[in-house]
């Protein structure tokens, strides 16, 4: 059982590394250590002991699945530190410390698991947060595809915040803003998976928005939502938030931002880019006379280049979305029923 | 794609599941939340918002990928209670708080999906824990076994406690204590996935063991080190903290308990106990005089009624755990190499 040539064994990720032994030792030194590097995890203690500056805190968790494992613009490994980050920022809370829990199969390329742990460790310091804990099982050969990360999230939240999430304040006249195209991340990972050979590439909007988050959070107190529009798109945002405060909302087609690119791969292949995912997108409703300047703010946030104002919060149809099409039409949004697109996170 | 009849379709896990749109809502609703129903879970907010009475926490994860997914003793959902609030527990914190994410294979039978969360329930309702978020991913049939499920632990930690999991105050003298047999999960579950015609069943012991704990710490404040004997085993939970202290651990064999059932098994197949996973079971370093009285206290406990010395710290052999062999010898132990036993937890 011996296995004495670390670097011919490290090439594949084997059985052993989930053994909890020396090779799952050697996998966390050499790997996972080496590139979250930070105290608390070199302390490889059975939990990561933490000193918050506050006890109100929010706790968020998120399986990563998308396939393929890379696509433009991002890999599992940065969609899995953006989308807790996000999780965490649009509830108003500062995002702290992550858990990263990995699942990989036998026989999986050791250099894949290091750009996708590289890529962690990027967006992660990017981010602000630390990857202070963590746990690899490995899976035999064909019983799972390749590798499925889960992050948890840990963040602390001033109590002033506390309303983002629950929406409790949003209130008819508000604005709906939305910090750039939509569709960009379930496209271009549907283009890398079907090898579609396109003219120009679709490139996923997978990001960090925290920065971006706290520039309108610092500028306004009259932020009354956010959420950030993954799976089941923009359209599943807005028309939770409908059902959750019973008002009606009224979006207007035209000022959605679209990349061409993903408005045609979405018109050849009969998808509605509301529906479909990103994974660096929020909504954020505001008090109206605020908006300008939350606007402003995001506008200058380099994600945050091409927001807009998509809508508001209106009297009328309580507890439904409605968008005004383009050719001057008006339609409800409804949640997504069954699935548009699998594994696109 | 309107899927109207609700009974029909929840009779398999559908891809739509894990949409993020209608039938994950459902799911959400009737599944998870109805079980683990808790008021933070109820509000279904991006992420949990918790009011903790210290701001030291202790944090940590582990995905479970157990196969099969029902053994004697327990099943894939009270292993990942148990197996979380214990690592939280053998770090001196209180649990208070898990997430819960789930990757479910298409096809997935719902009623099994079901017994495994009504577990959860159950467990975290024995260990005083809430399961306050949590994640739902599908993948395509063949793409993962069954179930996989990830939790995330968060807990208050005493500043009093702070040594418990870096083992600073270990020192020559100090007592070994086990809370009772060993092996018993890892043949348990090796048992069930050969379908091995045993006379007498092995039973898992798998179970939260944070009331355990609490009786130890409770009664006295030399505790000096706690770690929970999983993959791995009790050897490699010695050999580890013989490396992390520097120090010398001696054990005596014949002091460690092993019911019948595992140690034929064991023979039989060729495995050595102390390297089999346990999931109920803690190491606890207490200093000399102390020891009866925690011995005592655990044994008070339903948990730890086979409790036992099983060995010291030493000021030979530094770095370095060794055993007393029942027929008289010595040897060394090690850390495991390759793996044993996969997918035990």
């Amino acid at each position: 059982m011996l296995i004495t040539n670390i670097t011919e064994m490290d090439k594949k990720i084997l059985l052993g590394h989930g053994s909890g032994g020396k090779l799952t030792h050697n996998l966390i030194e050499n790997l996972f250590v080496r590139h979250f590097h930070n105290p608390v995890l070199a302390n490889q203690t059975d939990s990561a002991l933490l000193s918050l500056d506050s006890a109100h805190v929010a706790f968020t968790t998120d399986s990563f699945v998308v396939d393929p494992l890379f696509f433009p613009g991002g890999n599992i490994g940065k969609l899995a530190i953006a989308g807790t980050v996000n999780d965490l920022a649009v509830s108003g809370a500062k995002p702290l410390y992550l858990s990263a829990s990995f699942i990989i199969e036998e026989g999986f390329d050791f250099n894949d698991l290091e750009k996708i742990v590289q890529s962690m460790a990027e967006e992660a310091k990017k981010a602000g947060v630390q990857i202070v804990t963590g746990d690899t099982k490995v899976v035999n050969k064909g019983k799972c595809d390749k590798v499925f990360i889960t992050t948890t999230g840990l963040g602390t939240l001033s109590s002033q915040l506390k309303h983002i999430s629950t929406a409790k304040k949003v209130k008819t006249g508000d604005k709906i803003i939305i910090n750039g195209t939509i569709g960009d991340h379930g496209m271009a990972v549907l283009a890398a998976r079907e090898f579609l050979n396109l003219k120009s590439a679709i490139t996923s909007d997978c990001a960090c928005l925290n920065h971006l988050i706290d520039k309108a959070v610092n500028i306004s107190d009259q932020i009354h939502f956010m959420r950030d529009a993954t799976r089941g798109g923009v359209a599943t945002v807005l028309t939770e938030l409908a059902e959750i405060t019973g008002m009606g909302i009224e979006i207007d087609e035209q000022h959605i931002p679209v990349n061409e690119n993903v408005r045609g791969m979405c018109e050849l292949l009969g998808y509605d880019p509301l529906y479909v995912a990103n994974e660096g997108k929020v909504i954020i409703v505001v008090a109206s006379e605020h908006t300008e300047q939350v606007l402003k703010a995001i506008k200058s946030d380099r994600l945050g280049s091409n927001s807009s104002v998509i809508g508001e919060i209106v009297d009328d149809h309580p507890g439904r979305a409605w968008i005004k099409t383009t050719i001057g039409g008006k339609r409800i949004l409804d949640m997504l029923a069954g699935e548009q697109l699998p594994r696109i996170c």
